[in-house]
């Protein structure tokens, strides 16, 4: 058989990377590399560390170069060489230098900025998106000559690591989201807390505030409007307000598109045309819970598509596996992470006899330093007990529990085996009973029907059909949910009989004793739940504390009750 | 029915535990927790860091006392008792103060220390164990009156600790290992890396040296002696020898026991006695790999037998999971830790048809502050594909991956799926491409039969048969293995023809580059392999690096040819 020629459009992290695989594929193969910027391999996902100073250089993030592609792996890289048109059935791309013809094709042009309509944001010079290294070269220059007031727009994965690694650096940034509220891909209590983690490291976050135009002075952006009432005055403005695959050339060969715009692909990465694979964040791939094509622009798992598009390119054999939309993002010192389907996928659980439950737990043992608050929503199916999602907030250690619940939901493990799940125990690292296990646990319980957890929304419905208790020493003080009785969990046991007849909704701090005294109730025959993941996740939510009603003449004693 | 009593025999983490979760199960219950000591609920495997100064306060360690147990769960603690004979056939237990009747008991008398019969040790005032808080305090106490230089006898998980731990606070620390390497239950490389890494703190570690005698001035020991050629004088000596299960009481009282020592248990944590629970560090579990019970002297694995105990014991339904014996130490700067069967357990492992691969990888992206080598070393089925277990030792996120590993052994996860499962990433945690991704690849790739990967002992075994092939531009500068050809890899295609017709094995690095020579050679039609982990884990095991052979020919450009 004649040198297969296998043509790569595309840099950054896919193409290489499936010019890469396909090397080791098909070592007799003519492997062509085009990509039209200057730089063949860059870390487009890592702008924001080197705006934040932690990555010094951003040459750093210039990963491979062309001589390294040649000497390595024997792919010729054409850089400066933008793709125009593709005739898949003569198999050639055109470009603006000439054709090139090819046996497999790898389409991996990725996905770019959408810069929104608003009156005067478009062709600004301090307007930047942040999407490429000559995007943060650009700003970044402009911050150096002076002014130090960045405007982010949109509140997403990008427009948080922006914030965040500009805050870091020492600019003065407003975040601006026209939703409700910032990353809208995790729970409300998990957008709250990385809100308030990045104004604590004087970030402005501006939540449901949708600009509305902008006032220029010469080419530059000076003022933004905020729905006619509020004016913000900027030095630059970063656009992060949303992504698009770049599947344009692929849609006029005649390859199929989902309605997001990105590429059908089956198994081995193929699309629709014969011998043209397509990998990176312009594909969907199917979601391992629900089985449906999602797309997700995500640089990990654009690696993954790479790496099975370039091996099928070379005629080799693989099969993309079923993806978990994991996905982690840094907000001050709050770590925010994901994987599965969790409450935020309320349209993808419908109709899945899906359960929740939260917890709080320490990421290590209390007594150990940087021990952190670990807040855990487990998703899981109420008929299987099998974990379907879950998303972790904590400022230690976030990234190792949802690392370990993905591949725990890979392995359709349950709830049940999930508190039994046999961890990695030392002080420096965790508590003796991991986060992970105590979620499980909690939630292993409530499908067992030995408590009933209710979710903060769960118990606002039900509010005047319940009576909450406070099972907590001193919840008075520290405010609890309006109209709750105090009641301590060493005074229960001998105030149940008094008490009326409605179910009861226990509350502590963090689920701990109010999950207890569920127990000490329902075992007593009393309809009764507990707040899941307790007042901690009422608060992150942004819900109201007040103080309780008096403690109608229970015990004062005070026990050394951690909840 | 009749309030059950439900006596529980044990502080420390598991009698506690499971006095706990028998209250959530049956809150009529009559509950008692008998413990020797004086504090009923500590964390003895948090010693290490009281010593080290992490902690700052014993008190710390001390984690709930007796009043708690009481106003929040019930149960009445006795401290200063000690059970002396259970009568199984009358339900009760005799202590020196008087009989306790029970309906059902849960035993939880953990593990005790075994001081080595060396002559002189015994009963000497400055030799401590490092168990139980008592032990600490005597220690500390000990340094505090003068003399810094403790040895530490016995090179396992708590030795490795003590050692770390009290180098860390200043202490002039030798910790002696009669075998032939510390940590026997990691690979030689993993061993190496943890004794370089307390070697960094100033900790002298002396392996294959047993201590034959020691030398007492009064009531002090003050000379030990190894083996008749060398003397250490020491203040303070600490015996990390080994635990055996306390399990006397249970024998005679007629209960079946492993050869080892340790109870017997069914998935209820039930003994061969009724209504007898054991749980804790005195008992065995089923691996979840070989389906053999396991003594493993673990808290977080006894924290999981005494909730199923403690609820078995109310009356609840509970069953214990498998153990994949999971483990992690910290020795320096380096974390090793372990999940399922890896390399270490030859015995288990003989006759699984199971394979090796081990990989360096990074931590983060490399130019993310922080990022550090991780080594894995994965153990698979070669038939199934399923991973067995793991090895990781790294300076960054080694809790991490082993934590990952273990949710994928317990989910049945293949080495494929291991190459493909969906972790989070972002640079300030993990590679695009995490190093449990590149494990599942390098194993999936060698187990498809795309390449071989050699341990270095399979490599030294057939050295005269092969030919050995340094990939890397520089090797002989750097050391390799004797006898070893430089071709660069950017050469290494031209010269391939030239060569003699033994089998090549190439070796770089890491791995990475040789990989790739591998994939070549093969496509050419050679008998080809490669080192598996590279010279890191030929160096890491303390083999000798040489200058390589002449390279005859080979081009001398230099390509950024990162391996």
């Amino acid at each position: 058989m004649a040198k297969r020629t296998i043509l790569v459009l595309g840099g950054a992290i896919s193409g290489p990377a499936a010019a890469a695989r396909a090397r080791e594929m098909d070592d007799g193969a003519h492997i062509v590399l085009l990509e039209r910027s200057q730089r063949v391999s860059y870390a487009a996902c890592a702008l924001a560390y080197h705006a934040s100073g932690e990555v010094p250089s951003l040459d750093a993030l210039d990963r491979e170069r062309e001589q390294f592609f040649w000497d390595v792996y024997r792919v010729k890289v054409r850089t400066g060489v933008a793709a125009v048109t593709i005739d898949a059935t003569a198999r050639a791309v055109l470009t603006p230098t000439g054709r090139v013809p090819y046996d497999a094709l790898v389409y991996a042009l990725g996905a770019e900025s959408v810069v929104p309509a608003i009156p005067g944001l478009r062709g600004a010079r301090n307007v930047f998106r942040f999407r490429t290294l000559p995007d943060l070269e650009g700003l970044l220059a402009r911050l150096e000559r002076g002014g130090r007031h960045v405007a982010v727009l949109g509140g997403g994965f990008i427009g948080v690591e922006a914030a965040d690694g500009l805050a870091r650096r020492g600019a003065k940034v407003t975040l601006l989201e026209q939703g409700d509220r910032i990353l809208p891909a995790f729970s409300p209590a998990a957008s709250r807390m990385a809100a308030e983690a990045l104004r604590a490291q004087d970030v402005v976050v501006l939540e449901g505030m949708p600009v509305t135009r902008v006032a220029r002075r010469g080419s530059d952006v000076r003022t933004l409007e905020i729905q006619g009432h509020r004016r913000i005055g900027v030095d630059a403005v970063v656009v992060a307000t949303g992504l698009r695959p770049r599947t344009r050339i692929l849609a006029r060969a005649g390859a199929r598109l989902h309605a997001d715009g990105s590429v059908e692909i089956d198994g081995r990465c193929a699309t629709s045309l014969p011998a043209v694979f397509a990998c990176g964040v312009c594909v969907s791939v199917p979601h391992a819970v629900t089985g449906r094509p999602v797309w997700l622009a995500q640089a990990a798992l654009a690696d993954k598509t790479a790496q099975v598009a370039g091996a099928c390119a070379a005629g080799g054999d693989a099969r993309m596996g079923p993806t978990l939309g994991t996905a982690i993002v840094r907000a001050g010192e709050v770590t925010v992470a994901r994987t599965g389907l969790t409450g935020a996928d309320a349209a993808a659980l419908a109709g899945m006899n899906a359960a929740m439950a939260r917890v709080h737990a320490p990421s290590r043992e209390p007594f150990f330093p940087g021990a952190a608050d670990t807040q855990i929503e487990i998703c899981f199916h109420r008929g299987s007990g099998r974990v379907l999602g879950a998303e972790v907030v904590s400022r230690s250690g976030a990234d190792k529990r949802i690392d370990t619940l993905a591949a725990a939901i890979l392995g359709g493990l349950t709830v049940d085996q999930l508190a039994a799940v046999d961890l990695a125990y030392a002080p420096p690292f965790s508590p003796v009973r991991d986060p992970i296990n105590v979620a499980g646990t909690v939630a292993a319980s409530a499908r067992a029907g030995l408590t009933e957890a209710w979710s903060a929304a769960e118990l606002v419905a039900r509010r005047r059909r319940v009576t909450v208790i406070d099972v907590r020493h001193g919840g008075r003080e520290s405010g609890t949910i309006a109209g709750a009785v105090e009641v301590p969990l060493d005074a229960l046991r001998s105030r149940l009989e008094a008490m009326d007849g409605r179910p009861l909704v226990f509350v502590c701090d963090t689920g701990r004793l109010s999950y207890l005294a569920t127990r000490i109730a329902r075992q007593r025959g009393r309809e009764a739940g507990y707040l899941s993941g307790g007042l901690a996740t009422w608060a992150a939510e942004g819900r109201p504390l007040a103080r309780a009603a008096a403690d109608s003449g229970g015990t004062r004693k005070r026990a050394r009750a951690r909840s």
